[in-house]
């Protein structure tokens, strides 16, 4: 395992195909600090580069007992001085969700606990979330007399409206089971299967192959944003694209003889 | 509590910070007629009004065992002569589903009984739906001959393409679970436990700052319509604005010493 | 019953206002040939032309075990030398998705067995979808190196992002009670009971006004479309023209007299 240690409040460990972040301020209920902000951001853009191309799953945890806490009170009342300090934050922050919710990776959020504010920004723009019994949830912005501002149209493509209306404005918690249902999560499951769902989750990414991966991601958030005309030669260069391609050659070569893509990690626990 | 009495076929009580309005014609199982469009379009439009700027939620009920019949079948032979009349009558609806739709408060649907038509409109329309279980809904138009063209918007946005595309083009009848699991209402419960649930509403919503829930309303329409990149900056001036409020100042300063908002009513009753 | 015979992958059979349109390679799982698309294309075509008006439901089954095991391996190595044959075989598969999801129909989906690929398509633009414990669904192209470029678009609008980054992003199978959870299918179903639940969708759909049935598809497609303002007059004039029809003044005064529209056929069999 190959530990990328230059963050301060978070930690990325690599292994193979699989990067694992994890929010590393327990003591403050990994509320989420400028810095911590800035090293998210920093390291979702690292896992963009080149060099990570094969890395094909993310899974974002927490450390301690609760998810995130939201934004740090501290710095906000830092910039509190300053609208200019503020906005910049903010935009930061808006900057940090549109890097995972379109990073190149799968992003699988594991869930361990209370989600709020830009914490529960992060479950909204990840491609997989599951979430464990002690998991809540809740838009409390509204009972301090704040609102969701950054995170609002992630919740909302998330949720869709029906749900978001109804839960930004009464900043009601839910539990992970009701998080399911309305596709806040993809999954709720007891305390202790959480890790074994994570770790399937990870093992059906990997028998993706990591082309069609970063493509069918792009692909989703393309044809999302348009009719199905305007994209109709996206679509089809694409698929020629990926059907003269190496990676898709020996993927159905594979199929038709049975025996797994190569792609596949030979070991059953490929990303430890 | 203070009934504001100038209408026929509602009534429209005000209590502090909670406004119930009432679809008041039991005998013809609250039939919507034009003047009862008219009533409930004066009286919302009234409620966002400077004067009402303190109502924070609005309950939206029916007299007798049917929340609401749809159109009233003797106005629409009426109109039947002339397609002017015809026209406006239709367009004046679409102006209260919209009217209902933005009110600066939030709107809480209370379903008792059947929902059809025009009726089914308003429910689509609420921030939060709660329907008891005698409650029912069917997009019956299509049986007579007819489609849900005025509502079929708010129908889609509610419940999305998929469900809408069963119901509207089959006329069938689903109860309050269905209801509920499709996202047509946000609860079903027991006929009982209705008005335990809609007051507990009530309570969640009298727990937010008033100033941040109609800024969170508006935040949801803004953000529902455009690309998370073109509403950035709506998105964070809101938030510097809110964060400099007097109200969100106090609303944090109370959370950080963990006592009570000062916009939440000290009864326990606050709405009666 | 009336056998339009001119097919060799498919079948379709007329009986009054119904049309069967079966797959019909069981031998190789149904799976969509170029010569299969091309016919489910002609007879979706043929489905709209005015000497088909009277046709009101569309069941769309598969001969077999499997509903449809996705594109044929054969064509793909028959085009895969020729990147435009391979173009123009994409593009159609998408006409046809297109022509069933816009059918002046309803189409009913009736899912026996296990639908993949194009197949899954079909399933995604149906109007009502049933599905039998013994179906199963899955976005397995990722696992071959591939996209699901084509059916994307229909599948984001059938199950909305949320549900269709997962999806896609890892190739997992799912059943018909997960499927109806996510709204890929609106019902699921025991394997007996199948033709139960189809025929009882047969029956609700030609309880409806057939000239109103196809006006509230088109809507449908028309405010799902554009934000409400924009099909104001849209809604206010198909309103108008279909009140004033024949076939709305008979369903009405049906309605009020509590006996059926003249459209609902007498036998209980009505489509056999």
């Amino acid at each position: 395992m190959d530990m990328v240690d230059t963050f301060e409040t978070i930690t990325c460990e690599l292994a193979g195909p699989v990067a694992t972040v994890t929010l590393n301020r327990p003591d403050v209920r990994n509320a989420m600090s400028h810095r911590m902000i800035d090293e998210l951001l920093r390291c979702f853009t690292m896992l963009r580069e080149p060099a990570h191309a094969g890395v094909r799953a993310v899974v974002l945890r927490a450390a301690g007992t609760v998810f995130c806490a939201g934004g740090d009170l501290r710095d906000l009342s830092d910039t509190a001085s300053s609208p200019e300090a503020a906005s910049e934050a903010t935009a930061r922050t808006d900057e940090l969700l549109r890097a995972v919710n379109t990073a190149p990776q799968v992003v699988i959020a594991r869930v361990q606990g209370p989600a709020v504010g830009g914490g529960l920004g992060l479950v909204c723009v990840s491609d997989l979330a599951i979430a464990a019994e002690r998991a809540r949830f809740a838009f409390n912005e509204v009972r301090l007399g704040l609102v969701p501002s950054v995170i609002s149209p992630y919740v909302v493509a998330r949720i869709g409206f029906t749900h978001a209306r109804r839960l930004m404005l009464t900043g009601v918690r839910i539990g992970a089971a009701e998080a399911r249902e309305i596709g806040l999560v993809h999954d709720a499951c007891l305390d202790d299967d959480l890790d074994e769902l994570v770790d399937a989750a990870v093992r059906d990414v990997l028998q993706c192959g990591p082309q069609a991966l970063r493509s069918c991601k792009a692909l989703l958030f393309h044809v999302a944003a348009a009719p199905p005309a305007d994209t109709l030669t996206y679509r089809v260069d694409l698929l020629n694209r990926l059907r003269a391609s190496d990676e898709a050659g020996q993927g159905m070569l594979a199929f038709l003889q049975k025996r797994p893509a190569p792609w596949i990690p030979q070991t059953e626990d490929a990303h430890e």
